[in-house]
């Protein structure tokens, strides 16, 4: 947190403290929602939080209570009256009403649709209908729509007149009679246009869109890719449904990102800000994983106690290097494909050219390392461990090369048949990947020790 | 890639093919710069790519050639003479020209440089000046400035003249005479305001801004935060030198994500897509950490040495699982502690915090693991290694409980030194948490077999 903002909070809970309550309102007026949402859950108790909220000027306050926590936002409704409830929910637009709704308990729940516009109400629900993953349930019903055969001068006039209440009004929307989307106009087209010209002649009748049921994923590659501020929304028809701002696709590629990074290390996703996460709901979201992997182990131990007897003491030692090494490499390429897929570089399709790739960097990869593994053993290992021969020596180094191009090889398949397959590749490839890589390369030691030495 | 997608690239490919010069104008107009540089880098080859790029309408080339990668725009550049240069650098918004040139070798941006008006190769001189990583680095100084005594209706007129060229003209910058940015409004702003309004009674006077050094990384969390669609950069003295769009943002929030993937996985990270990395530079981003993780490994390898002839074998099975739990939990916490810095959650003074949490967790978690450990090695591992007795079941469970729990600190604790003394700690956790948690776990394992056994 910056010093600036430090001070300003430290301004805030004096001024709270010592009920100077007309500096507080001057003061929160300069702030941002964003901020003074965090001041109040990072500083306040709960009863405190619920005093403050409604210190706040009314024209803050629904914007601060969208940026709060679910937890906080479920406290505040309880305590609201249904004329305050209703005067924040008039107030939100319909996506951001829409995303509390879904995190909130059946009885709130009722309580924000009883205290909706009847109108507002039929939209929210048939936003609720769409699956939490797609194009629609990011989108909002509140854009500006224009007809073809206007004038720019009275595009400008609709804009003042419905512009207020819309997420964005610096791209328009342009619908026939049967709200089919024709076109697209930004106002900087017209700006820049003259007063008397039609928006079809200066409208974009190409436009880029996103479908109802997309993958909220590839809406998020499409602002990416494409450079939008708001992408419009078709049903099957055409017909324009609504509009999905960037603010959004920048949270859904923050939230992409951050779940993906979880499930690589084998954690269930979780939304939430980790010091806001329970004890318990840390628990959850790690002991599947750790239990499963812990119960896969026993291959590695069943093939360790089959070998037994036959492998020398000596040779168990470099277990856990050999088994780390391909680990190490299996979990590079499988980390590289499913990134690659995720932002939609990689697709299913170019499964040769990945493995033909993954095959070359494999070999020259599993060559360098064999390498510099005969001279670590020959030259640093000896030290400590005096018995190693020669052939033990060429024999690990040969395992290195064996077991790295073989977990690059199934590193780099998995996530891609975990794609094709509809399932998650970063939940299916990583775990999934460390158990047969090592059990694969203790098959392939313990074997290959057996006929060599023996 | 969709399917109407694909229809347009064979149209473009069969136009292309059979010279209906005429067609392929007309409905390359009607697509977006980045699809036609991404049929033109995956259908074309390069002599193709050069005859393609002349034929494009002069309004689109410069955009698609933003659009390109760097090989394909550098090749691009070497062909262009003169005067194509120039009429391509000159419809470049500054950021995309300063961008190009870091990527360019010297001869090529000699050139570039020469070919661009004198005013703006000053501001691309000062731009390059900044930091890779720093905010500077990111904006343009293309932005449209008004006074704060302006009337609403002499602010369009402006925004109407320069706006053409500026990348955004929704947020405009209220500056002083020395400069200074005094104040933001936006365009929706203006069209709701009265054409005789003052700018000063409209605007934003408390603007969030950023510093022309403020980590990249920083600034894209702004974004996210603050819902913009542009934040003013300013210098030192509060003087406004440029500003950064969105879509920037956009790009920054996808580019740390993935280098922090990357990173996590033991991988240098690299900018250019998987399929566009040759075989040499993936070697280049993989071997340096698997040498290093090779070597370290030197230290289990001690440690099951220095134990060997007070280790029965029958507790040599199971040393790949208790690395491969404590490695995991171990990996958990880190990459969640890893993340919550990345996105600004957790700060180093937050490390007692997260300490206590981890702590709690991992005791829970250790417990978990630690009674399933027991049944599974009592009633499954028996099975095949029927020599264990319930001592050796005990310690073995024991040693999960606590290598578990010294995972977890271990993990929450080096990425919040790695960022307190300024390291990244995605580079730095992962593999040494890993180099530490294996040879400790080791250890724990070993002295208590040898205290509990012997």
């Amino acid at each position: 947190m910056s010093e600036e903002m430090e001070m300003l909070y430290e301004k805030l809970t004096h001024c709270f403290e010592t009920r100077k309550f007309a500096d507080l309102r001057m003061t929160l007026l300069d702030m941002e929602p964003a901020d003074i949402a965090q001041f109040m859950e990072n500083n306040l108790e709960e009863k405190e939080q619920i005093m403050f909220f409604r210190l706040l000027p009314k024209e803050l306050a629904s914007d601060v209570f969208i940026e709060t926590e679910t937890d906080t936002q479920e406290a505040l409704i309880k305590t609201f009256t249904d004329k305050e409830l209703k005067a924040v929910i008039d107030d939100m637009f319909l996506d951001d009403t829409v995303d509390i709704i879904e995190e909130m308990p059946a009885n709130v729940v009722k309580r924000i649709l009883k205290n909706s516009d009847p109108e507002n109400r039929k939209q929210i629900n048939e936003l609720l209908e769409y699956p939490d993953d797609s194009a629609g349930s990011l989108m909002t019903p509140e854009f500006i729509s224009l007809s073809a055969s206007m004038t720019v001068e009275r595009a400008f006039d609709k804009i003042r007149q419905t512009g207020l209440n819309k997420e964005t009004i610096y791209t328009c929307y342009v619908t026939n009679r049967k709200k089919i989307l024709v076109g697209v106009v930004t106002v900087k087209d017209l700006l820049l246009a003259n007063k008397e010209d039609i928006i079809e002649n200066i409208m974009d009748a190409n436009p880029i869109t996103v479908e109802t049921l997309e993958d909220k994923e590839q809406v998020a590659q499409k602002f990416s890719k494409y450079d939008f501020i708001a992408l419009p929304v078709i049903d099957k028809e055409g017909c324009l449904v609504g509009i999905i701002t960037v603010d959004d696709a920048v949270d859904v590629i923050q939230e992409e990102a951050t779940e993906d990074i979880q499930k690589m290390a084998a954690i269930l996703p979780s939304e939430k800000p980790y010091l806001k996460q329970s004890v318990w709901s840390i628990w959850m979201g790690r002991i599947p994983w750790l239990v499963l992997l812990l119960v896969t182990s026993t291959f590695t131990s069943m093939i360790l106690v089959g070998y037994e007897s036959r492998l020398s003491p000596v040779l168990y030692a470099f277990v856990p290097m050999l088994m780390g090494t391909a680990g190490n490499a299996g979990g590079q390429s499988s980390v590289t494909v499913i990134r690659a897929i995720a932002v939609g570089d990689v697709e299913f399709r170019d499964i040769f050219r990945v493995i033909w790739k993954e095959l070359r960097a494999g070999f020259f990869l599993g060559l360098t390392i064999a390498i510099i593994c005969f001279a670590k053993i020959w030259f640093l290992d000896r030290l400590y461990n005096p018995d190693i021969t020669i052939l033990e020596t060429a024999l690990i180094s040969a395992v290195c090369f064996i077991s790295l191009l073989m977990a690059k090889l199934v590193g780099c398949i998995l996530p891609l048949i975990a794609k094709k397959c509809r399932l998650d590749p970063a939940v299916v490839a990583s775990p999934l990947m460390t158990t047969i890589v090592d059990a694969l390369s203790l098959i392939i030691y313990c074997s290959l020790a057996i006929v060599i030495l023996i």
